[in-house]
């Protein structure tokens, strides 16, 4: 499972999965979990430069990843935590002015999330290194200011309740990845800016699980 | 390549590449390829059965599929034959209602596009057996009457304009598929109806070169 970046089928984002963000994009909290895909051709390796396409505005979303350990279709919450394998660190990079224009003319968000480079991601880790999902801190900083710093207690629909939902839609297989939403703090990132991110344990900001550095 | 099905990490949906069909589903047509993502636990194999979602008003699209035979990123228009290894005949099964209140709420395409069932696909279809890809009949029956009977010349972009387009974003992959639009006539299918499919030479209309029966 080490190697769920070369073999996951697909990549799920969520959207809008924490209150401070949905309302810094003025956009009104779902009634059930928003998704979209991003293609696998996105996955940026740790140390890996991200490209910014041209006339783009490029926001930094990180996110708590989920990896999924086997395949199933209309997963109960109750039975979903024994299909997550692991987790990875990942940020949601997304086009957000070709986002704004898509949203405007009802037209997808595949083009605003799915560049190459668009989905940079830790390494695996594994289950036992995260012993509640739902109280560890995520942060990000551009040139060494903090951006984002929330925690995953603040999510709207916690991890079960996604993995019932997408799976009562698409099977979920082995390998692939749901990106759980980011908290409020997104912004743009420019040419050569230095990003870093992490999630750490919340008793102590020293203990980290995993880190990104762009 | 024949086993695409079993290895490929993205589909690729082109919308509104058919005049007559944007004007059916009143859209303007597009200046540049409109895609989305489906996911690949979306495949079907022939004769197997579509699922109707509860309250899903699903609608048939009869397609031509292009599978990519090598990775490539930027592929000019004027190379892109080289990255096609052949080609499938594949129905984007369409949530219609789902997918009108999605542009409505300017919402990913997702759900819609991705239920489990939602892509039935033929096996593969060698490159040799389609001489011209941009002049062949494509059709569809529900229930043995006709309602979808068009041909790829009326494609707005053509592949080779399509494989440049997607590639300037993400990344092509061996055993990716590119869906490229559906000709008018789409409309929705029931419980128990019986669905055929069918590319054929244009010269003969007996000159069938794949079938779907579900
Ligand atoms: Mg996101
Ligand atoms: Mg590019
Ligand atoms: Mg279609």
């Amino acid at each position: 499972m080490a190697s769920f970046v070369r073999t996951s089928r697909k990549i799920i984002g969520i959207g809008f999965n924490y209150a401070e963000h949905a309302k810094e994009l003025n956009n009104a909290l779902p009634k059930e979990p928003i998704f979209f895909l991003k293609p696998t051709s996105s996955y940026l390796a740790n140390h890996g430069k991200v490209e910014i396409p041209r006339g783009c505005v490029v926001h930094h979303e990180v996110e708590l990843g989920v990896v999924i350990g086997r395949q199933g279709r209309d997963i109960p919450a109750s039975q979903a935590d024994s299909y997550v394998e692991g987790y990875a660190l990942a940020i949601d990079m997304t086009a957000r002015n070709i986002q704004d224009e898509a949203k405007k003319a009802g037209l997808p968000w595949t083009v605003a999330k799915g560049f190459d480079t668009f989905t940079p991601i830790s390494s695996f880790i594994p289950k036992s290194a995260i012993p509640d999902a739902h109280n560890i801190n995520l942060w990000l900083k551009v040139n060494g200011i903090f951006r984002q710093n929330g925690s995953t207690s603040d999510m709207v629909f916690q991890i079960p309740h996604l993995i019932q939902h997408i799976s009562s839609i698409m099977a979920l297989e082995e390998g692939d990845l749901i990106l759980t939403g980011t908290p409020s703090g997104v912004g743009p990132i420019s040419e050569g800016d230095k990003i870093t991110a992490g999630i750490s344990l919340p008793a102590s900001p020293l203990s980290t699980i995993a880190t990104l550095e762009l």
